[in-house]
């Protein structure tokens, strides 16, 4: 057995990001940079005014001073003029500053009459003055390679006047579940039978995660209709499969896809739910092999799956992010296997936040699972804990699964 | 002026769901539930095995015991016959426990011999059976309504026999942004103009909450140009505008709206960036209309957009979700107006949430709104606070945007 720790990092050693796209900008949110975007232009262009007003030389800014207004200066419309002394020009949030002025009057600090204003407050020079290039410069980069893109980095795109992004290529994951027993929704049940779950959770996931899932029809329970699945995950970034991979005598994954030239990395992982779990490589396309259960398949899928796809999709490889929490009741202490305990969050009295495991762990759970708000981690052998002890928890609510 | 809340209390009390739509359950990922999921079936339907191994009467399963095995069950492929005293049954997880049996002995926990079995740990009965119904049973909800649907929630309905889910329509949004100035990215700039963020800053918003935007052509600074956008709305959820609600000369928003009947419902919140705002309804299609200022523009949507869209989507309305920081620097006492301190996020040595504004605050500042991880919410006349005061911020990363 080897730890989730080591497992991961074998996975995530062996996995390179997808290549590079051109996305529009609009379909880009949520896409992950492949290369920088560069500002092409320089914002703001030239020196404007942050505020509605009049803009003058400071020197003329003078407490009682009345100042002639030459001209107008809308957003847009620059006034092409140069401001003398004496002179004023209107403008407006955004307006550029005309030549000749150092300051602006405010339009509260104002009083407009006719052809002239006055001037009620003394100027500042540079004040309400945005500088050229304030926000970035033309040549800047205004967002990094290997980012996933926030609708304010679309925002800080366009305004650098990028209508579009270079970024990865979806990663394509292919969904396999496996058994005789397995029916699609709605579809006739085979006596005994259950219906399939674990590929539609698993390609909400893969969806989440920012890929593209692509659910494979079930193989039935043999060799051959696995082995025959090899031909449909060509052009794939990752095959994953749920079942079939345990010790028992119908474990078909392995021995299907092997006469397909499978190379398996591992396969037996020191973590409950979840201990089967399979990692190689058929062709080109890497192979992951969750457990069958659901519960166990959702918990490796976050845990060996999510950073995967964001290695995938160009962002950093990292384990999924924890948080610290207070543990709701008393923990028992732990066997050598990593523990995942399905939890609920709430707040306590001081604003922490409370993580209470459901008493029943049973790993075939579905609906405890999707009431789940956090699994708390526990480390191998980690000695049992008094109720109020801190703890280290993912939050499934903030991973969007 | 009135106070943010009161604000997003008007906006959010004059918006309903959008109606409800038939959706794939793949394509039902993050879509928010209009009626609940009720299981069609039970889960496990009958008693089965929770192990690999073998199904007996636990009064035989003494250590010792050796069993004839009388017959196998796959899972998916139930044993048909009963098990007798002195008889065995091999099965798998997730087989159907047979008629007569009441306890499983482990695989680990047997050795099998030809057509018989050796017991060598004595089995409880009842123990390592997931009982018919443990999981969910037909008539439940599995999912209530007013729910997005997670991976898991997913999994679950798929698990209950739902190839369809009931789900509201996304909010059709549309995104108009106004002025002369104003340049897509990537096309001619007019002199003094600037490129377009506002919108596409928005759009993605909207995907990111769940809507679907609809990016109007941008108005040209007329009273008649933006009259025209009446007729570009109908049939959507909400009309966004940003620009043009300001109080100078140029604001041309309300008065060519009004045009086409306009009924406006408030437009000045004490707050900051971003005070003017306009909330009113053209025909039946409410209006949002936020800052021209792309920091502005993307405060306010965070604070009445999102929420906005939660109860369009069918989610409950509530306000933008926040967590207790820690300053990373001294807080200036606050003025009449809420403000909302850009900033970054890192973690203190104790584990804290340590959130530190940008020295300059200025609302152009597209570049920094981008880098920003979190918001700090100062109360209007909030006092000074000193460096490691506990603060309360909405933390950008979470919301997806």
């Amino acid at each position: 057995m080897i730890s989730v720790e080591e497992a991961r990092h074998r996975i995530l050693a062996d996995l390179h990001p997808t290549p590079a796209e051109i996305a529009a900008l609009a379909n880009a949110w949520g896409r992950v940079t492949a290369v920088p975007v560069i500002a092409r232009l320089t914002q703001p262009p030239a020196d404007v005014s942050a505020m509605d007003g009049y803009a003058l030389r400071a020197a003329d800014g003078t407490l009682g001073a009345v100042l002639r207004v030459i001209g107008s200066a809308p957003a847009g419309h620059p006034f092409e003029g140069s401001v003398g002394p004496g002179e004023a020009v209107r403008l407006f949030t955004g307006s550029v500053v005309p030549q000749g002025a150092d300051a602006i009057l405010l339009q509260e600090d104002a009083t407009a009459a006719g052809p002239e204003v006055q001037v009620n407050e003394a100027v500042i020079a540079g004040r309400h003055i945005r500088r050229a290039g304030q926000d970035f410069a033309a040549g800047d980069v205004v967002v990094p390679a290997g980012r996933r893109l926030t609708a304010r980095d679309i925002g800080l795109a366009a305004a650098a006047n990028h209508p579009w992004v270079t970024v990865h290529r979806h990663p394509r994951i292919a969904v396999l579940a496996t058994g005789d027993e397995i029916a699609m929704p709605g579809e006739p049940i085979p006596r005994g039978g259950i219906v399939s779950s674990n590929s539609h959770a698993l390609a909400a996931l893969v969806r989440a995660a920012g890929g593209e899932p692509v659910v494979l029809p079930v193989a039935a329970d043999t060799r051959d209709a696995v082995a025959e699945v090899a031909d449909a995950v060509h052009g794939m970034d990752m095959l994953v499969t749920t079942g079939g991979a345990s010790v028992g005598d119908h474990d078909l994954v392995i021995e299907g896809l092997k006469m397909r030239g499978l190379r398996l990395d591992f396969w037996q992982i020191a973590m409950r739910p979840g201990k089967p779990l399979l990692f190689g490589r058929l062709g080109a396309v890497p192979v992951l092999g969750l457990p069958g259960n659901p519960v166990s398949a959702m918990v490796c899928a976050i845990l060996f799956l999510m950073p995967a796809l964001s290695r995938l999709s160009g962002l950093p490889a990292a384990p999924p992010p924890t948080v610290q929490a207070i543990a709701g009741a008393p923990l028992r202490a732990n066997d050598h296997r990593a523990d995942h305990l399905r939890s609920t969050l709430s707040t306590d009295s001081q604003g922490r936040i409370v993580a209470t495991p459901f008493t029943v762990q049973d790993s075939a759970m579905l609906r405890r699972l999707a009431y789940a708000d956090a699994l708390i981690l526990r480390a191998p052998n980690a000695l049992a804990l008094p109720e109020g002890s801190e703890v280290t928890v993912i939050r499934l609510d903030l991973l969007g699964i």
